[in-house]
């Protein structure tokens, strides 16, 4: 077995997934360009299928699947952007998915799954209990699990939303994403490294949830525990199949503050005239709060997602 | 002199202004398309330079002014979109611009129009303090006045967004844009019914401003008095130069509700992740409230803007 994903595994997803997927546009914008003194490119996975990049490591997963395994359906836990995106391509697929979800999760966040016709499994809102009810869920059913991001097919898949802003914008010098579990982070560094050498490839992460950061650091997995932060989709830990991809490639991990994340998503809603969530702000923060490393420079920014509850928004609490 | 601008017109708009201007992008929304039964095609003006359609007007009126109109400059009274966008024209044209604005305007407005490096004179209020404050600048600098809606070169300059969606979906059943003072919809009739002559062009408008559904019923103009709509981009009257236009090309104005408008604005925020304004949000409540003309229809819709005050924004007050 081989030791972490490859390019070939990117290139095979965005092969896969083709016809499932969107491909995002990237977008400019000359007033930020001004503000920060660089050229930056926004990859625009807000405008993904079910509002995420999630849309693509799911849809991977499930387009991975042999007919026989089909037969048995998917399983995950997730309230967020995953879920929905599992679940959708499942329904895509035509086969089963099962979502574990805890009790606490909004509403609006189930209601994104059953429209999706998954059928939700609600659980006590810990770890433990999600992980717990998962594993009984499978050992039932023989679903096939797929993790939120510590799985090589999420990886590939989601690595493929840099490989098309680097095919279509191949002299960046940077290339950045939010960074959470890693899923995001791993398939983009691969995809950037692998295809051109010389970027830099720099995670972003809220400080309030510096796992990743630390992680780094120190040389290994350091657990997220009581995170801090509005930007919801990064609240989890590194797997140790994108922890070590991460070491691998990516160049640094930087952190913002909670202010630097709602400024950059005002300002993303402002100037761009699009709507992102939280997590797609972090490395929009990271722009102004680490400015030195990207003035001059021709940036690619993953930007994550849009999927935000437009009746609470951070700058209006 | 001819009656009124013709597609030559608009056409030559177009080559004018081709390289100030953002070719915007066309979007389409699977979730809305099941929603209403046909098929949208959503040309993003909100995209455009400045937030808003009203830059393509402003630039074809200022890059139509010879070197010597261009010494004295150009003058408007706005308190909106225009005032920006004919700012900014005049700065890319490195001439000067005046804009009379109330006293009352919104100083997020005010400060639009400074950072393009206009000049503001403040004015009471009313329509005839703005309407007498801009003929007195006028005598005094010969400045030209560029009208927000009733010139023909801004009313081509408006058309221009429709001749782009045209071109590149040619096989639209309907055209629908919303209707203040008619510069937006004279312009996009011009262009679609006289390169599609089967097309139908419809005008959309709020229910508490409906003058114009009014004004093409009686026959004559109707004053837009006492517009009350969130639509902040609607409360105008027709012109002498929009409404013959109007006449000859539209083949109806609907009228929506307020609420529509707000429901409206608030599903393209979520399902299409981009930001619009109440008046943009009028054509997409049309598609609601009248469902049975759309349904079953390959439909263009000009999303005319994205300028929102994120602090106030009408589902949360």
């Amino acid at each position: 077995m081989k030791v972490f994903s490859s390019l070939d595994d990117v290139r095979a997803a965005a092969e896969r997934i083709r016809s499932y997927i969107h491909k995002t546009p990237v977008m400019t914008c000359s007033s930020i360009d001004d503000l920060i003194g660089g050229r930056i490119f926004f990859k625009c996975e807000n405008f993904q299928k079910m509002g995420a990049f999630k849309f693509r490591g799911a849809s991977n997963a499930v387009f991975s699947l042999t007919d026989k395994e089909c037969g048995k359906g998917v399983a995950t836990h997730s309230s967020g952007n995953h879920a929905a995106a599992l679940s959708r391509a499942a329904q895509i697929r035509g086969i089963k998915a099962i979502i574990v979800m805890p009790t606490t999760a909004p509403s609006v966040k189930k209601a994104a799954v059953e429209r999706c016709g998954a059928q939700i499994v609600l659980c006590e809102p810990t770890q433990k209990a999600r992980q717990d009810t998962l594993d009984h869920i499978a050992r039932e059913t023989g679903a096939t699990v797929v993790h939120p991001y510590n799985d090589e097919r999420v990886i590939a898949g989601q690595g493929t939303a840099a490989l098309e802003l680097t095919s279509e914008i191949p002299d960046l010098d940077i290339i950045t994403a939010p960074v959470s579990g890693g899923g995001l982070l791993s398939g983009t560094a691969i995809a950037a490294k692998e295809t051109h050498p010389r970027i830099s490839v720099l995670g972003t992460e809220p400080a309030g949830a510096d796992d990743a950061h630390r992680s780094l650091k120190l040389g290994k997995i350091v657990l997220c525990e009581h995170p801090q932060t509005i930007a919801d989709g990064l609240r989890m830990s590194l797997g140790e199949k994108t922890f070590p991809i991460i070491q691998k490639y990516v160049d640094d991990i930087l952190t913002v503050s909670e202010e630097g994340i709602i400024q950059g998503m005002k300002l993303v809603w402002e100037r761009m005239k699009i709507v992102i969530e939280p997590s797609a702000a972090v490395p929009v923060a990271a722009l102004f709060e680490h400015k030195a490393i990207f003035s001059g420079k021709r940036i690619g920014v993953i930007l994550s997602g849009g999927n935000v509850d437009l009746d609470h928004l951070p700058w209006s609490k």
